[in-house]
């Protein structure tokens, strides 16, 4: 009863509203000729657009913002974009030769994928930024480095047992685009092209594309661009409401290896992000601490604009988002001071390994920032902290942060200790692949799992369970206790072969 | 401030509105007797149930609504129930020769366990559909199976080790109904009745069901059928949107076996549910794609009425939602084209086991649909993904899904290869219990969880982390090699007693 | 559209309440003081506590409710509180000579940590029983138990292997504050002051205090009481809707070892508050079954003063949840009746061992609550079950939940019989630690976190998944297999030494 009145006076103020607004809003001829056949055919997606500020504002409009409440960041736009709502043909048929995904279309050459670059017209800071973000360059951060690739095939790869032994051959091209990469973005590739019978517009040519579907952080674009925007604003809303919402991080950061969301969700900030949301505006931008909102979500830390009450920047809006962190929690196999370029390719530690670290902890400091820059995101991150709370409040949460990096690299040091001890023995063997034998799966465990996770739980303090037993050092120690009870078996065994 | 004054706008909404449509309504008098007493010693369940359509319309009134807007799908309603609301005794007084629990009760004839044949007096095509849904044979199909019973014993029964073995009792009835009957269903039988001392009414006396409560897709009724529909249309609201968020599903489906909530939790469709619900609207009837939702929930691809902007039917509601589905993903102990029929404890592969798929993953094609039917649910589920996705997007994402469905079959294949040298060497026990052994419990990890979440992870594209670190890939290669490597290391030890 | 024209009719009606209540509502002159600074620098804290009841009302207001709405328990309140809104300054400048960590900031005495005496002054009936709360002692139950104290180095002890074995040393008070004291509570303890240069003041003068910053339950406070309101009732906007809410208490309550709140979710009746929350009131105060809320959350049952339709008290408002518990489900390693005192660290078994049970499962009945106090609480527990359920549905609910703690604890006594035999045989060591070798981790999770997680699903009918392969009994079979599958294999290796 009171869903349906509720729903009825919202219903009859919309009806009225809608028939005011969206109806004087130009709409351009490209676009009003795409919605002929797509509002029919595909209503889910022409009512998300319709929904979105991109379709109930023209650039120019927008433009008249002013300061923080601007969001078109690009300096000039196309002038044969400021004057129509941004619709499908606006994104679909930019920078036509850029993309190698471009095919004639009913009279108009329009591409797929829509990418960075195209965003760029109107939001050239945030694709910039983007673009030196560690994110854009996932894919390649995983294919191009030869020891993530044998993590990798040790994972997905095909397996069979030949002679006793397990052996892996490499992924096919769906799996890898289902696994590891719908998360860091596929390779898109047009290899070709095929004609598909239509509804409305009976035998049409599309191109094929391989690895599409996706929306990866890292997609490499057929026109050469890095990431996809709506791994974050969702198409086709593209809405700051939900890429401020933790429920988009999530979508790639909640396994065991990173389970940001998990943590947030238990932690103090979560629990108030959980119970209250209802009531905060998520829209409004610049994003006002205490006002629009009483307790941060993953994108008020690490990319929002956030203002004070007296509409003071508090934090600038950063779509590179290492830009709010000094460390790296997330460790290869260590903890680590952040890369300095986002192409962590490149990174060699002192044994030439393509790793951040060595495998006794030491950091490839040539290849990460500073400590400098290190102090300087610090900054960063805690001038956001201190709008909610006290000098001492932020300084002991940092101490115990930054003692829980130095904790679980040591952890991971005695883990790899004990498994250069079963390398050594040939027990199991580094060099053909130190991934994808069962004891170094449970080392990995240690460093990908728990040790990750109790440093995302100290992140966030979000103590307790994740710092503990769901995942956190219960389940370090455990398995340092297994790695060794295996060793030890293990040589016993082997002697009394040796007998 | 903000919710106290929308509480208090709301409220006087309510409160007008309530007054006038509750007053008006014909409650029978048999209900009325009812809510004597109830409405006093039982306020959360009365006022659930005066919240709900069922107080609120008439069957007659219902019957109004035309086309796919219809509710009631009987195509007659009994005269007696026409002009009163739906309440206590409409459905717990209806066919009191039917159910065993029928007992006297302040001068009527009442039933405690309401059944889907009761709910068919109104809605007799979702009575009929769910009766073919495998849901409703949830029973027996693990029961009535020898090989199933046997994984059951392994997992809820009473352990004790004898001799350096362990050895297991059958569960109980409390800890069956508890464990996997909770889901499953029980199988209720009127055992007797008990006096009890009532708070208004002195003395009475009462059936004594064994198996209550319960709410399980298959329960075994008093009147002979099968499964609750309350287990999704929760008591005693019963009401549409409980059933279509997602929440509901997870009731069930939420463990490592059959992940699908978390899987969709954390996918895009999950995560634009998460972010956007608020403003959908979960009651309209058909459902219409666009207006009233954004992005799918569970009911949306399984099971609801859908159509376009224009009115046309997208999918016709179906309550046995194996129709849109041709796999099932589900290992036993491989993935396998759907039953034929929902009672799956008549199926035998080759060796003449209970089981749909062969020790080495043939299918047991007799017993299970043939390409034909499976391109038809494939059209019908594919469909509902097109009023939101172009072609080119579906075609990648079905390829994809049939691709992990063979990848993690061949998997499963090299598990139980490895177990079949533990096997056929006598260091298990396949004939007395493939499951009942720690080795073999690693091998029933491989299939049922992370094989399964793959599964999961693809269909819904939910990958990233349920296809990798959170119980898939990772965890499956891990497994295989935690096998093999056991095997080693028993074959060592064992050659050396031999010595 | 929808959401900005609702969010636009809102906010007018807000702005326009704003202009009244809150201008209207006397401040003290201190809190002014503080106001003037820390809205400017805080602006997140002071909109949080902006928006809460304490700004809104002053205790002599408060204290005009009557009966079950009465909020201020204590008979009387300071004078000098009665007449402005409870602010910065009427809570951190209450009872200064108590508290350690009081000191002078611009002419004011202030102490940093408000505690459970200072809400006293208002609340006086809760802190008095919350001090009898297990929680309240959270702290000492684990620091003051020895046995306790090996189980948390055993886990969050610094690790370092040594001649093949694993040694710990103590960890530090940072890892501790952000493992186990996180939930349980830090001892708070003023080591020194520190001068900071502040923004809008200068150099200052400021506490420093060890154990900062903490929300445990049982944290001890600088003056001396126990435990932290705030740990439910978040600052700064103590809201009883936050604390109604079960996210408050999955801060704490998600891992394995309790993991209630996954178990509540995926149960009937927090699909119902997910599913349907959004219309309940959280506010009211008495708490009424049917028209408030339609299904309880964790504070329903544990914790809320509820009442019927008719007003009638259906539970007192307790905040010493035990009162309504007459099992603790929390094994101890066997589940047991509630102890008598919250101070456990006086329990000893027969074996004169700080546990409420024996290691064959006996009860330490001496300090346990004995079978008359349990049917109280029973009752008790039973009576808010009953305003929604018949009581046939209730009888049976309790019949299965009593088998299944005497089930799990049967299992555990078959997994501490086969680690009698390790530890007998000199394949482990007790006296050590009888926690901190492999084995004993997996003896540990079989306990710790596969029983509790049964027990769980039982208490809260959240059955299905948690009760058996979602961290149930099928893990928990898994693991009795495993500590007898290694207790086989060491024992043949170990002869094999011998030959």
């Amino acid at each position: 009863m009171k869903n349906a009145l509720f729903a009825l006076i919202v219903g009859i103020l919309v009806l009225y509203a809608g028939s005011g607004r969206a109806a004087d809003l130009p709409v351009s001829e490209a676009t009003a000729d795409c919605l002929e056949c797509h509002a029919l055919i595909h209503p889910g997606m022409v009512k998300d657009w319709q929904s979105s500020r991109h379709a109930q504002m023209t650039p120019k409009q927008a433009m008249a913002a002013e300061g923080p409440a601007l969001k078109v960041s690009s300096p000039t736009v196309p002038a044969n974009l400021l004057g129509t709502s941004v619709g499908c043909a606006e994104c679909h048929t930019l920078n036509p030769k850029s993309h190698a995904d471009t095919f004639e279309h009913n009279g108009y050459d329009i591409h797929v994928v829509v990418s960075p670059d195209d965003c760029a017209a109107c939001h050239s800071q945030e694709a910039g930024q983007y673009s030196k973000n560690i994110m854009a360059h996932a894919y390649a951060n995983l294919d191009a480095n030869p020891l993530y690739r044998k993590l990798q095939i040790s994972i997905i790869g095909r397996k069979k047992i030949i002679d006793g032994k397990m052996t892996y051959a490499p992924a096919d091209e769906a799996t890898q685009a289902e696994a590891c990469y719908y998360c860091h973005g596929t390779r898109l590739k047009v290899t070709g092209s095929e004609t598909r019978e239509t509804e409305l517009a009976g035998e049409l040519e599309f191109p094929v594309i391989e690895g599409w579907p996706n929306q990866g952080v890292g997609r490499i674009n057929p026109d050469g661009s890095l990431g996809s925007c709506a791994a974050c604003h969702t198409r086709h809303a593209f809405s700051i409401e939900m890429a401020r919402k933790p429920y988009t991080c999530k979508e790639c950061h909640v396994g065991p290896d990173v389970p940001a969301f998990k943590v947030y969700e238990a932690s103090k900030h979560g629990n108030i992000f959980s119970a209250m949301n209802k009531s905060w505006d998520f829209n409004a931008v610049p994003w006002s601490i205490g006002r629009d909102f009483t307790a941060p979500t993953c994108a008020t830390c690490h990319v929002s604009l956030l203002v004070n009450k007296d509409g003071e920047v508090v934090a600038e809006r950063t779509h590179q988002v290492s830009n709010r962190l000094p460390w790296r929690i997330f460790g290869l196999i260590y903890a680590h001071p952040q890369p300095q370029s986002p192409d962590t390719s490149k990174i060699r530690n002192q044994a030439g390994q393509p790793l951040p670290t060595d495998l006794d902890g030491g950091f490839a400091a040539a290849y990460l920032i500073d400590e400098k820059e290190m102090n300087l995101r610090r900054k960063t991150m805690q001038k956001v902290c201190l709008n909610c709370h006290a000098d001492s409040w932020v300084n002991g949460h940092w101490q115990r942060f930054e003692n829980t990096i130095r904790e679980t690299n040591a952890d991971i040091l005695t883990a790899t200790q004990t498994m250069s001890a079963i390398w050594s023995q040939g027990l199991a063997d580094f060099q053909a692949n130190p991934f994808d034998e069962a004891i170094e799966k449970k080392w990995t465990d240690a460093w990908q799992f728990y040790a990750n996770t109790i440093r995302f739980a100290s992140a966030m303090a979000g103590g307790g369970d994740y710092g503990v037993y769901a995942g956190g050092r219960y389940q370090l120690t455990k398995s340092l206790l297994e790695i060794n009870d295996w060793r030890v078996l293990q040589e016993k065994v082997a002697a009394q072969s040796n007998k």
